[in-house]
C-alpha cells in the first residue's frame, strides 16, 4: 500500500521534493501549461533547471486530483498564497490525512504560522512541517543536504521521513512543529540582515555576530511560543540559519547584501524575480514578539529597513550603539532553560 | 591606576588585541628583532599589515618586563608553546594577576585546556579565556566583532571588558570557563571538516548540515566537561564555528579546502606558513571525549584525515552512512538539559 504522496506547488523546492520522493507523488502547479510542461520533459526549467522528475511524479493543475488517495500533503507555495490553496485543498482530502508545511513564513495580516493556517483551514487534521538547510537550488543539483520532519504524530512523521529519506536527502525527526516553525521563519528575516552586513563590507567577525544575535532573538521568540531550545540548536534553527545568512543562493540574503551596497527596496526586491519570504514575514514578526513581549533589536531593523524607515548604515550604528553586557539574559539562565 | 596590561605573543591575534587595548600595553615578542621592529616601524607587517601601533604599546623581547605590574595577562601563543611561555611569566607574576588564555587548543599529550596549563604553571591564579569570532586579520584591518570575555571572577573579567570594549569590539562578559575554552577548540577541528565538504563541492546546505552536527558535538563534549549549555549557543560557541567554518580567512578552514581538493596534509599545512590549530587538536579533542564517554564522529573523521589514515571521501561516505534518527539523543531531552 503507497498511497501517492502530494505536493502543492511546483516552484523550486516543491518541484524538488516531488523528485526526492519514492513511490507515486502528484505535483499539483496552478497553471496548467506548467503541469503540461512538467509532464511533457520532465523538468521545470525556470525554477530547478535539469532537474529530472522520475516516471513516478505526475503533475497537475487539478487540486482534486492531485489530492486523491493522498498519504499526506505537503504545501509548498508563498506564504501569500497559503490559506487560499489549503482551502482549496482541504475541500478535498479526509481529516486523517496528515498535511506538512514546507513553507517558512508568516502570514501578513493574521501574524498566523504556516501550521495555524492549516489548522484554521482544516479543523483537527494531523499537522506538520518539513524544514532545514534545504537551498533548493542546491537539491535540484543533486548536492547533499539534511532536514527534519515534525509533527506531533510521530506515525505521520516517520511517513514522510520514509518517503524523502535517501543517500542525498538525510530526514530527521522531530515533535516540536512550534520551535522548528518560528526558526523557519524569523531565519529568512536574519539572512536580510546577515545579507546587509555583508553588503556594508563588514566582514566575516560581523557576520558571525549577527547570526548568533541573530540566533538568541529566534530562541528567545521560539520558547515564548512554546519551542524546545534544543530546537534551535539544531537543523530547523542554526542549520538553516547558517545556510541562509552565508549562501550566495539565499533570496533573502540577496535582498539584504543589496540593500547594504546601497540598492533601494524595491530594486533589491525585483531583481530577485523570486518571493523573498524575509521582506514579507519581517513587519508581522516584531508584531508578534511583541504581543509576547519579546524585543527582536535585528528583526526591527530589517523591518524598518525593508519599510524604507531606516538606512543600512544607520541600523547598524543602532545595534552596535546597544551597551554590551552579559550574554545572555539572567531570565534565560533560570534552571528551567538550563 | 591604569596598570599595563600584558599581551604575551605578537602574531596577529596577540598584536591585533595589543592595538584594540585601551591604557598602557606591554607586548611580548619573543624575538628582540620583532620587538625592536614593532617598536621602530609601529607595524607587525608580517601578521597585521598596516594595523597600527598606538603609541601606548610598548614592545619587548623580555618577558620580566612585559609583566611587571601587570594588571592581567593575555597569553597569544600556539599551544605548543603556551606552557613554556607562561611557566616563564608565572616566575614574574603575584598570584593575584588574573592572567586569560587568548589560545583556542588543546595540548598535545597532555590532553589539557590552555586554563589548565594556567592553573598547572600557576596554581592559584584567577584564570580565564578571551573568546569569539575574531578573525585577527579582519580585526587588523579595523572592522567590527565581538567576543566573551569569561573568567570565574566578575571583576577580572570587567577589567578586561572594560580596556578592550571600543566601538568596533564589543565585549561580553560569562562565568563559564570550562565552556568557552572547549568551544574554541574544538571549532578549529570542524572548520577543517567544513572545509573539507567545500573543498568536495558538497555546497551551502551541506556545510550548513557540518556545522550544525558539529554544534551537537561540541555541546556534548562541552556538557561533560562541566560548561553550560547556553555558552555553545552564543559568541564563544555558534559565534566562532561559524565565522571559522565559513571565512576563507579562518585556517583550519583552508586546511580542510585543501584536503577536500585532493591536496596532501603536507602540501596543505605547509602553503598556510601559520600554525592551524585544529590539526594538531584533533587527536587529543578525540581522546579526551572518549575519556568521558562522549562521541564525536565529525571530529574522529578529521583526525583520521589529518593522520593520512583517511580521504575525504571515505570520512564523508563514512557520515552520512550513519543512520538518521530522531535529532538530538533523548538523553539531552532530559529536564536536565531542557
Amino acid at each position: 500500500v503507497n498511497a501517492p504522496l502530494c505536493v502543492l506547488g511546483a516552484g523550486s523546492w516543491g518541484t524538488s521534493v516531488a523528485a526526492l520522493c519514492t513511490g507515486e507523488v502528484r505535483l499539483w502547479a496552478r497553471r496548467s501549461e506548467l503541469a503540461a510542461e512538467l509532464n511533457e520533459t520532465r523538468r521545470n526549467g525556470r525554477y530547478t533547471g535539469d532537474l529530472e522528475l522520475g516516471p513516478s511524479v505526475l503533475a497537475t493543475s487539478s487540486i482534486a486530483h492531485a489530492c486523491d488517495g493522498a498519504a499526506a500533503v505537503l504545501v509548498a507555495v508563498p506564504s501569500a498564497a497559503f490559506r487560499d490553496v489549503v482551502l482549496e485543498a482541504a475541500k478535498e482530502l479526509s481529516t486523517t490525512t496528515p498535511i506538512f508545511s514546507l513553507t517558512k513564513g508568516v502570514e501578513r495580516g493574521s501574524h498566523a504560522t504556516m501550521t495555524q493556517v492549516i489548522g484554521e483551514c482544516t479543523p483537527g487534521a494531523v499537522v506538520g512541517v518539513v524544514t532545514g538547510p534545504n537551498l533548493a537550488k542546491e537539491i535540484a543539483r543533486g548536492l547533499p543536504a539534511a532536514c527534519v520532519v515534525a509533527c506531533a504524530d510521530a506515525e505521520a512523521a516517520r511517513l514522510v521521513q520514509e518517503r524523502l529519506h535517501g543517500p542525498r536527502f538525510r530526514v530527521y525527526t522531530s515533535s516540536d512543529v512550534a520551535g522548528c516553525e518560528i526558526a523557519g521563519a524569523i531565519k529568512n528575516v536574519l539572512a536580510i540582515a546577515a545579507g546587509v552586513s555583508d553588503g556594508l563590507g563588514l566582514g566575516d567577525n560581523a557576520r558571525a555576530a549577527v547570526i548568533t544575535r541573530g540566533l538568541a532573538e529566534m530562541v528567545r521568540l521560539g520558547v515564548a511560543l512554546g519551542g524546545n531550545p534544543l530546537t534551535f540548536g539544531g537543523l530547523a534553527g542554526v542549520g538553516d540559519l547558517v545556510a541562509t545568512c552565508t549562501s550566495d543562493r539565499s533570496r533573502n540574503r540577496r535582498v539584504g547584501l543589496a540593500l547594504g551596497r546601497g540598492e533601494s527596496v524595491g530594486a533589491a526586491v525585483d531583481s530577485l524575480g523570486e518571493v523573498a519570504e524575509g521582506v514579507v514575514s519581517a513587519d508581522p514578526l516584531v508584531d508578534l514578539a511583541r504581543s509576547k513581549g519579546v524585543e527582536l533589536p535585528l528583526c526591527e531593523q530589517v523591518a524598518a529597513m525593508v519599510k524604507g524607515a531606516s538606512t543600512p548604515a544607520a541600523s547598524f550604528a543602532a545595534l552596535t550603539a546597544r551597551p554590551a553586557r552579559d550574554e545572555w539574559d539572567p531570565a534565560l539562565l533560570s534552571e528551567e532553560h538550563g
